[in-house]
């Protein structure tokens, strides 16, 4: 850890359970090399202790290029040395995805939908796992489709559904399904909320975040290259999604929550929603004001991270 | 179409049965404005049939480096004019996919898992409607595990099928689970492997593809974060698999094949396997050994698109 960020830790001891990141695999340990693939990195090739073992906060989100400008604007926000223009890939030995550490701020890609963030979540915990890394949080920084709310909201899930609103997600094991809930750390979603009051710069709701496979048919979409049904039957489906609770859409949240319970990590998932669903189905806003609404759940985050840190008491 | 393309061109209306790409949306035809939002393209700012009109084959893959590479390669190949190295990205707007034109060729890249590739191919199978697009060919190029087959070995798919070996694709519509068939062109794949016998540099197979949405627990890999099964009930599914007549898998073809038959396009999915799957989980070939790997889908599909063109007699 650098000595900037130790002087801003406080009385972390106290705030944090002390808890080490966990897997859920007995053979990791018998492991000779553990080789993560899809980061392109392996345990016999990487010092992983001495690389990631600061990291307390891993922030994770679908573009590449988004999860870049995240890591240089925590750069900033943490006032750490050097120039962030400068932050280099971790992963540039792969482009499935990019990586960026930042003192204790590890920024990640995760392309698109559920086996896609699901890959790169298998490989993290395992690497916060072999890095004996400690009070780990995890946030999930998303954009997605609003139901019901007016564009540029953020959500900050409460629960993540699937496509019946029910809190579950199904895994496939070796040709079986299982399922496994998809609560999130109410804690830290009521922190974010915190957040959100002090920022006042954007309006911020706790809801539920429906996770589904597919962008056009399965979110209820008109304009995909294949639709089978009416707008009214579309609406109706949005209707009863907000009925169950839902504040929006997006594909990758149950997984998330999933994967973070099983392992024991704290999770949340903060994304902003580029349209009201209820009112469209394209996302017809300009470049730069879609580009301002992705930078909301990153200032609420890094606020979140701030707080933590001491940086704002 | 470039005036060396046309030489090459041979009798193509009688090979070909001229078809235009079709979508299954009567929508789409009323809207005044179609935004390719994963592409960063528009009816509207775009004149996609002056841009894509001349389409005669679309090789789609995981990796944005390894599409781009295609596109050089297969720049090369067929002899256009300019240098492969000056070949743009079209979606150069986004970071979502990146696509690059070579004459006749279009070569996308699609992430990682079915969700991802899924929002392409609506996209590119609206993008190739409203360019009016005919007689075009699709292929997806990836890796895979193999099922009892040595590294290196490249499978031509005959059936995409699901974690239970059946041919057959789940798609949620507003709720509700429908199944979509998940057969693939027979007569694409038969030219394919008759491709491979001209050029007797790699072992290629007909067989079946198994498409998961996971790499670690849905594939049966004992190295992920989670794993609650032994190594003998591992070999136990891979056995069952190989005996449905499954000899790789993957994470997208299920999806690419149930699209295409929908949209009656012909399809192809051709993979290398990166290594054999009964004898472990990690890929732990050099750096080296898999960049060769990963071109054998490539030289494939080249030989089969320049004899269509007329180049190999």
């Amino acid at each position: 850890m650098t000595p900037i960020l130790l002087n801003h830790m406080g009385n972390e001891e106290n705030e944090y359970i002390n808890e080490q990141v966990q897997v859920k695999n007995p053979n990791l340990d018998t492991m000779e090399e553990d080789i993560l693939y899809h980061f392109s990195l392996s345990t016999k090739t990487h010092n992983l202790p001495e690389m990631f073992g600061d990291i307390k906060f891993v922030c994770v989100g679908g573009s590449a290029n988004r999860m870049k400008a995240f890591a240089q604007f925590i750069h900033q926000e943490l006032k750490l040395p050097g120039n962030p223009g400068d932050i280099k890939d971790i992963c540039e030995g792969t482009d499935r995805y990019c990586m960026y550490k930042v003192g204790p701020v590890l920024s990640i890609s995760h392309g698109m939908g559920v086996p896609s963030i699901s890959i790169m979540l298998h490989e993290l915990i395992k690497l916060l796992h072999h890095a004996q890394c400690r009070d780990v949080v995890l946030f999930r920084l998303g954009t997605s489709g609003g139901v019901g709310l007016a564009p540029g909201t953020v959500v900050i899930t409460e629960k993540a559904v699937d496509y019946s609103f029910r809190p579950q997600f199904e895994q496939v094991v070796l040709g079986k399904v299982i399922t496994r809930n998809t609560e999130l750390d109410e804690g830290v979603a009521n922190e974010l909320l915190q957040c959100s009051s002090e920022l006042q710069t954007f309006p911020t709701v706790i809801g539920n975040t429906m996770c589904t496979h597919d962008f056009y048919e399965g979110q209820g979409r008109l304009d995909g290259a294949l639709c089978s049904f009416s707008q009214e039957e579309k609406l109706e489906y949005l209707r009863k999604a907000y009925e169950a609770g839902v504040r929006n859409i997006e594909m990758e949240s149950t997984v998330f929550a999933a994967m973070c319970r099983v392992c024991g990590l704290k999770g949340a998932v903060v994304c902003v929603a580029l349209l009201n669903r209820f009112e469209g189905d394209q996302i017809t806003s300009s470049h730069d004001v879609l580009v301002e609404y992705q930078q909301r759940p990153q200032i609420l985050v890094a606020h979140f991270i701030k707080k933590r840190l001491g940086y704002i008491i």
